[in-house]
């Protein structure tokens, strides 16, 4: 056998193993944890498949067919994970021969015990965002990110939760976006325009909002590659120009009492959870 | 500290619990774990606390000492759901007193045994999604969605892994954006509009792109109140206007063959997770 780093060998290394992700819904959850704790092994090569809204008794068994087709083809037992709310579809997953971590198994009955009372058990209660509610907050939340993108629908400020303030592609947008659909946030944003940062004031636009604002900047060498891929060679991709626009606004935001995060090595979920944390915002209810 | 207290009686009854989300990160895996836990006690009244980004020992001691006053003032021990990836950081955490739910306690050691090797135990390895190449593809898929949203930038078409049509108001644009930035799909969306619908034919724009077609649909008296909202009265948003632009595009998808799903009850990442199910799209590696 050649060396094959490809995920779709049918008998891989020791260092290959097929893992499932399985949920009676739409499996986001248990991805994430699964994703966390395989990261600690970060030598081996997991070949993922997920399977979401495993909810009757002939999708489960389905799913069992596909898991022990992949310990006979590999040699090795699937890592599952999975989160059955259903008790017998548990012990089900556990009969198919896979090595099962279930977030209901291992967490229910100590829970159950804690607070001295029987789970519901129940598929579809499983899942707190449910709450049609809280879905129209969000819905609400990410219409009004969008109109107040990028300096737009300023006369709508008075309703927003928060307003990142930034130079152009430090990351506002997709912040905005993620408050709005995982937190039911209302962003607004507004960029930094050269002759804003050159008068180291406030814009008018943002004064009466001095408390909502919230800054976000990075090191000028990242926003530089950015802003190369939007404009290549352009004044505006300069590393320069991208240095003191770094500075002016670091400067604005310090003037203006600003609190302002670095959003240079974050994902999109690390940038609103932080702005979320130094804001001092409260998460919404759920 | 960001700060989720909902509920902030000092001593409740033996139903209110105080719960604490405690990560080394952004918390939102463990939240959502949480939260998955406790719906199944719906008759409880929880107080959450969330305390993100614990990643030093001094902000841990802080935390505990939170959990401890909560547990005088109570009379009651908190739950605490926490994703610390240091096991000495777990070992602190339980001492505290707190009934200790955590994500990699629970499930590393087995994980060990089956993959028969350690765990890396690093702080912030704990996260797949820190990967800058994944991070830049959501910030694309983004970017993508922004720019054709609502039937515009069809001439990228092309790229898209999806294009999601439906009359307006049908939950195209969050299902583009979430399915963007959860999972770094290319999703477009296109707006069916009245004249497309009485035709009964694939609008000209989309034919060349039929196999990327995705259709959503909903309840015309779900979509009638929703039209309320955006125009109160108008005939855009008439029970009777709903109705038929609802059987128009039941009868494009069907003549058509666009797969469709009907978001009725669905929460935006249901409907994402659904599309990416029943569309047979594959989940990006990560």
């Amino acid at each position: 056998m050649t060396e094959d780093s490809t995920r779709a060998t049918q008998r891989g290394t020791a260092m290959d193993r097929a893992v499932f992700f399985i949920s009676d819904h739409t499996g986001i959850t248990v991805e994430a944890l699964g994703r966390s704790l395989l990261s600690q092994f970060p030598d081996f090569r997991f070949e993922r498949t997920t399977l979401p809204f495993v909810d009757t008794e002939a999708k489960l068994h389905a799913a069992c067919q596909r898991i022990q087709a992949r310990h006979r083809d590999t040699g090795l037992a699937p890592l599952v994970f999975s989160s059955l709310a259903n008790a017998a579809a548990r012990a089900h997953l556990l009969a198919s021969g896979a090595v099962v971590f279930d977030v209901f198994e291992s967490h229910i009955e100590r829970l159950e015990t804690a607070l001295g009372l029987k789970s519901a058990q129940a598929v579809g209660r499983a899942h707190g965002l449910h709450d049609p509610v809280q879905g129209r907050e969000r819905i609400g939340a990410l219409k009004f990110a969008l109109d107040t993108d990028d300096g737009l629908g300023a006369d709508a400020y008075g309703t927003a939760d928060i307003i990142l303030v930034g130079v152009s592609r430090s990351g506002k947008t997709p912040a905005c976006l993620y408050l709005s659909l995982q937190y039911g946030i209302a962003a607004a944003n507004y960029p930094l325009a050269e002759e804003e940062l050159e008068r180291v004031e406030l814009p008018r636009t943002l004064r009466a909002w001095r408390d909502k604002l919230f800054g976000l900047t990075l090191a000028p060498e990242r926003l530089h590659l950015l802003r190369e891929e939007r404009r290549p060679g352009s004044r505006y991709a300069a590393l320069p120009q991208c240095r003191r626009e770094i500075q002016a606004a670091a400067a604005l935001f310090q003037a203006a009492g600003i609190p302002c995060l670095d959003t240079t090595r974050m994902s999109v979920e690390e940038i609103a959870t932080n702005v979320l944390h130094h804001s001092g915002l409260k998460r919404p209810a759920w």
